[in-house]
């Protein structure tokens, strides 16, 4: 199993994913812009813009290599200076409907010349409104995925997921969170093809459960107050994203595509000085679930 | 000269600016909330919202002491662990009108238990239409402000404007600049009263300027077009504050009031993927007016 074969089939992953969504969604086509990266490789950017249920999409795709840079060497923690290759597949959904929650998910491979490697990713919900039916369907596909490999995933990585998507200004989670794992690394070639099994089975689940959520619940009814909350709440992923991810911050810092890096930004987002929403209302009710520790499954 | 009188004199400041703003406005008065830091002293954030030309600003003042933490220092720089007093006035100001800029002030003042202290601050103006003409005004306001204490400190703080207000990933300036300073410490009393009379002309500028656009460019016609550009530009400013300011994130992560520290997000901001304005448009040309070195007085 090569460099080559992983970055292969996270092409293949793309594909399968904007055909899914774009199915899904019925009115609008994902638009590739290819880019190459300063040091070696590039990447295959999608964004689908203005659809029936999404409003602003992106799926990137991205293999690069280069030589690591005191950035990549602090971020990663390496002691080592060596060539790197970095490959993966970030997807960030923010929908038209209020009803229907935003999405991430991530996978990604690395490989230094000195022959270390690992596997990264995650996925991850953010509902405008927690619908608690809704966040345990979710938790359960991605426990599901998780167990096929592993029963210890799937509690190891829902905490980390808590601790990554977290806004600390705000002691607010980004939404329900999900999974998130890094440095998933092995000594062995069987072991090797385990752990990428398992990425691949956290790529593969993406298509079902967000087609999912778009289907059933882009029919919903909502009104002119459930859009201003959606772009409160979009407002706060902006936060996170530009102020707390790490993904977010290495890439900006070293030079990655701009464009593709911000695709997750949100369409629109608003920020209203010290908003509050009403005592007992929908609204309040979701921030009151937006917290780390909570056993969707239970 | 103690720092009682320097933090009376930022509150008498902030008192100014915020009737001079009003007043200009004829729509709404500023919201005002009280705080407490959990070290010590606390704050006064004024908010005006929804008036007739100024859509969102806050003119927020505050004056905290504490233990400096490890994050404080190694933010300041420091070596030893001492107790800490800081004051100052912040302000950003997000108008309805496109055609009238965003504008950001800040002055302050740190003290250590060990005797030293500082001066720190700044104006920097961020037009969503570059106008070379009111540039030139703004400057030259700054110059002339600078001028009364020192000649070489507008040269000087003007270029370190053009470093601080930044945006790496996007190779452009917030803006088109103004002044930023920080460290101007004196050994003697008379060095220390001339560094504060400086940052008091400072302060003592921002409403003539900022009054200045308010009533001079609030009533020139704008289009949908227009007001679209406007909400690109405040997401660029998003993307400064939240992802580059280094006072912004400061304040994050050393537990900061939230929502005071987040005033200067925009109202409402737009991100559209790869979004590139028509050739020679005015759009255009303001971008290409985003950059560092232009002597605006030339």
């Amino acid at each position: 199993m090569t460099k080559e074969n992983i970055s292969a089939y996270f092409q293949q992953l793309q594909d399968a994913i904007c055909q899914a969504v774009a199915t899904a969604d019925g009115q609008q086509s994902f638009h590739e812009d290819l880019w190459q990266h300063h040091s070696g490789g590039g990447g295959r950017s999608r964004v689908l813009q203005n659809g029936r249920v999404i409003e602003k999409g992106g799926v990137n795709f991205s293999a690069v290599q280069g030589q690591t840079s005191d950035a990549l060497m602090k971020q990663m923690n390496l002691t080592e200076r060596a060539d790197y290759f970095a490959t993966g597949v970030s997807i960030v959904m923010h929908p038209q409907s209020p009803m229907v929650p935003i999405i991430h998910m991530n996978v990604r491979y690395f490989e230094m010349s000195n022959g270390k490697f690992w596997f990264g990713g995650g996925i991850d919900l953010t509902p405008h409104y927690v619908v608690e039916e809704d966040a345990r369907w979710f938790h359960q596909q991605l426990k599901t995925a998780c167990d096929r490999h592993d029963t210890a995933y799937y509690p190891k990585f829902k905490t980390w997921a808590d601790d990554y998507f977290y806004i600390p200004h705000r002691q607010e989670t980004r939404g329900i969170g999900g999974i998130f794992f890094d440095y998933l690394s092995a000594t062995t070639l069987p072991e090797k093809e385990q752990l990428f099994a398992f990425v691949q089975s956290v790529g593969e689940s993406f298509a079902p459960i967000y087609t999912h959520f778009m289907l059933k619940n882009s029919e919903l009814p909502f009104d002119d107050s459930h859009k201003d909350w959606q772009l409160v709440r979009r407002g706060r992923y902006a936060e996170f994203n530009l102020a707390w991810d790490r993904g977010t911050k290495f890439g900006l810092e070293t030079g990655g595509r701009t464009e593709s890096i911000l695709m997750s930004l949100p369409p629109l987002a608003r920020w209203e000085y010290n908003y509050q929403p009403t005592h007992d209302s929908l609204e309040a009710q979701t921030l009151g679930l937006l917290k780390k520790g909570i056993d969707w499954l239970r």
